[in-house]
């Protein structure tokens, strides 16, 4: 039975494992620093597939199935998938489980996909209903570009605050017996829109939602930014990340020393011309799945809060004026059971 | 701790009440059979917004608001709301979320997200870590119909196998505490696709997944359709009740005598001119959250198995030649515990 904290979080009591990860990265992905941690790198945009969304499919089925090899496990071991991506009506998602066969919730977080993921995943899991359970999402730069901007071939000019869509997948394998690293709490974002109405300034929109969820968790389990090794957000970008700092500080947390951001890690900003950093559900999937999970594996990190942030637009609701609601859930994950 | 059961179901342990139920539809419903079990009936299809899309968000809002005060309960009491639409990042439940204020996971399940929501809120309430959640989804004819075929205006001629998208919305408030009717077993469906490639013809695109579920269900229960008073699927219409029922008895189920669907009552199927019926996230969350909790309040039904069914295609998964794959989420409702 998890336990109830404060207004948004839940405190895990059946230690939930993250058995295996798999990541597949683009060619953009794999010419970053961070490299080195993905399992597959694609050498081109299509792999194989006649549309870019199929490959994004297909990037998400892969991952799913690597990861639940790697678990050592068979698809009919596994309870429940939980996937989303960014694409209208999720279809990434859907087509990869048709090919899949596993029980199926899609989700639709935005970019907090990943941890929205894994945290109903760990819910469904220390609740006893499921032993298993993986978490899967995905972004493409070229399928995102068509659906929320212009065509690739238009060539627009971007904006100095527009981030560059991370192609990736990710998978995640969680498990009621293992060995670590345990998933130990899960807080759960609100909407919030502080009115940015720019949607090429995803930083700034989404920045106020994982401040709200981040004060949230400090306040509902009374740990502070130093209970942490590691303070991630997904895509925030170097104009998110400013914000969060400065504004955490106003609420008297120092995030200075442990604070990253994967939209800011994923690339390198100097050199691969991605003006504030990456995005998408494939930026905080990756790092995470990647990065994270291989240095709490080897014991070089330890204690870790993952935040999803998500920007809740659609192409029509900015055409409708609308301004842009923000999302963060977070997932604190250990290599202790608490 | 709910208990494993099979392969794709969940037996719940600790009762989890649906405490209070509220149901928003347009004028097309309200002229329906169903029309006495809804508790606002829109006198047009704006609702004092702008556009169609502001109203499906507002109507969101309006039928948590209204679920939560039914419970007697506030925003502050609700830990968790489990959301989603039919539309692009479903921007009707983000938007409604904003101005809700409960810590929000968004869902992408089609048709069966209200299904969907009400599998994930009793899990996560009889996990120990909520103790009060609320499942919310909708659907709107204009915004539907724009998004997913053509303008309104254009006036398209339609086949006789299409269906009708159901302007509605729905919440229902789950607690852990209370005096039912409970939320006893989820089902969770697995995609399947049967190579159905006509988008007008989401019946039998969809009735796989419901047979799939169905006899999913009952392995994993023991249970069998006498079990039930009722059994109600989402939105199969004419053409995908038909092959259940076929279908079903050809796995040696006799589904002859209680079973309905949605999408056959929610319209006086002979007057109101929907060709196969209903359909829409919000056809089986305004039946369930209407009709059904109404006649478990008053006895008239004390067992019922209901089926969210949903297509997972994209316009743009059709115009690139796919299939449509479908899914169908169950779960049992009793005046019962067990």
């Amino acid at each position: 039975m998890a336990v109830r904290l404060g207004r948004q979080t839940i405190g895990m009591t059946r230690p939930v494992t993250i058995s295996s990860t798999a990541t597949i990265v683009g060619t953009k992905e794999s010419e970053g620093p961070l490299s080195p941690y993905f399992d597959v790198h694609m050498k081109d945009a299509e792999w194989g597939e006649k549309t870019w969304e199929k490959t994004e499919s297909k990037m998400q089925k892969e991952a799913a199935k690597l990861a639940v090899q790697k678990a050592g496990k068979k698809a009919d071991d596994i309870d429940c998938a939980f996937a989303g991506d960014l694409l209208n009506q999720c279809i990434s998602s859907g087509f990869s489980a048709r090919e899949l066969g596993f029980p199926y919730y899609g989700l639709y977080g935005a970019c907090s996909t990943m941890i929205e993921g894994l945290s109903l995943g760990a819910v469904a899991i220390d609740g006893g209903g499921n032993n298993t359970a993986v978490a899967v999402a995905s972004s493409h730069f070229c399928t995102a570009e068509r659906q929320y901007r212009n065509p690739l071939e238009y060539g627009g000019q971007r904006t100095p605050t527009a981030q560059w869509t991370v192609t990736g997948a990710a998978a995640a394998v969680l498990e009621a017996d293992g060995g670590g690293p345990y998933i130990t709490h899960v807080t759960t974002g609100k909407v919030v829109d502080f009115g940015v109405i720019d949607q090429n300034n995803m930083g700034g929109a989404m920045a106020p939602a994982a401040i709200d969820t981040l004060c949230a968790h400090f306040k509902d389990t009374g740990r502070s930014p130093e209970s942490y090794d590691l303070i991630l957000t997904g895509d925030l970008g170097k104009v998110g990340r400013e914000i969060v700092i400065n504004m955490m500080n106003a609420n008297g947390f120092n995030m200075s020393d442990n604070y990253g951001d994967s939209g800011c890690m994923i690339y390198d900003m100097e050199t691969q011309d991605v003006h504030a950093g990456g995005s998408g559900c494939g930026c905080i999937a990756v790092t995470v799945c990647g990065y994270v999970y291989e240095m709490m594996k080897s014991g070089k990190l330890n204690n870790v809060l993952v935040l999803g942030t998500g920007a809740l637009l659609s192409p029509t609701s900015t055409m409708q004026g609308e301004s842009v609601p923000g999302i963060a859930h977070a997932v604190a994950i250990s290599n202790k059971t608490e």
